[in-house]
């Protein structure tokens, strides 16, 4: 996650988008700075402010330089920000490292006939770990989902990339209460859509199961 | 909200990604029909296949004849596309005609010093409860919030226009305990960033109040 330079938002709070921006803000967590404009005072037609955005409507933001005007764009940059901040180190940590767990387990034992390939499997499996350790640590840290006190897409991602390993029998949060509490929030969120997505990866497991 | 084609997704839902958009179809109820295509059994090298997704891989959406491949493409897309419904329709009911009911009690007797145009007044508030009809009768209809059942940034940007009238002391959803219910579901999602927001709204209400 790299660093950000504190964000800055330029807001009066009668103004109803304002505070729109104002809570989300508020629940994403993001480090910013709110600069009140007052609008009922003409602060908003000053030269400092019209040279932030000639428009001289608030709210205005201005991340590293920079600037972004209307409510709506502002707040699906920010969203957007924080999903995409997980969904890219997805790609490279969560979703190679608990496929390449499935794929020594499950798939190629089933498509050359060999068996499991122990070195490369314990090497897979430690890959993982680090990445559960990071999902923990950064990710989960202070909030119930990866991307704050609400389910995401990134939440979806995740979650089935990591139930991926139980087509081959394996609960990779078998020692990880906390990962284990966001799942439950996971499903408890998205109810029989969570079963009902899993049902095939359900069916091979059991499927292995009976031929042990 | 404008009819659409059902949409169509061809999955494999042993592919992680495949899950993670067949949980968030569910989740936002979109219409949509679901292909199977079994990568196991080389489905996705089929010349039909092939022609809809020359790479062979799935997911694969397909809206009205608009082709779209990468799961984190097609999550964005779909849920883009629910909140931005609304947002459109926002800019051209909820915000004018909650904003109106606002200026004309109190931006312009502050302004002008002149008393309330009682028969704009009588206008503005028609207008807003036809938008308050259409609120629960469209978007809440089946769901807990509007854009489905997590809360949105559709909900932050609604709340803050209907709370607007307040600053002249008028809870415009007095008899509606509809969007009541889910103005206390958007409340509880986000905490205290909600009354913080509002801070300044409610200082002048009851400076208002004060004055009578």
């Amino acid at each position: 996650m790299a660093a950000r330079q504190a964000l800055q938002v330029h807001l009066d709070l009668l103004s109803q988008p304002c505070r729109a921006l104002h809570i989300l803000l508020a629940c994403t967590r993001l480090p910013h700075t709110v600069r009140h404009v007052a609008l009922r005072r003409g602060e908003h037609r000053t030269p400092e402010f019209t040279e932030i955005n000639p428009m001289q409507k608030v709210p205005v933001m201005v991340d590293n330089g920079f600037i972004l005007t209307e409510s709506d764009a502002i707040i699906k940059y920010l969203r957007r920000a924080r999903v995409d901040e997980y969904t890219a180190w997805h790609h490279t940590h969560t979703r190679p490292h608990a496929a390449k767990v499935f794929l020594l387990e499950v798939l190629l034992p089933a498509q050359t006939g060999s068996p499991v390939e122990a070195q490369r499997l314990v090497g897979a499996l430690s890959q993982l770990q680090e990445t559960l350790d990071q999902l923990e640590s950064m990710f989960l840290r202070r909030q119930p989902f990866l991307c704050g006190d609400d389910i995401t897409v990134a939440d979806l991602l995740a979650v089935c990339e990591i139930m991926q390993p139980e087509g081959g029998g394996r609960d990779v949060l078998q020692d990880r209460p906390l990962l284990q509490r966001w799942k439950s929030r996971v499903q408890a969120a998205v109810g029989d859509a969570f079963d009902q997505a899993h049902a095939v990866l359900y069916a091979l497991r059991d499927r292995r199961r009976a031929k042990l």
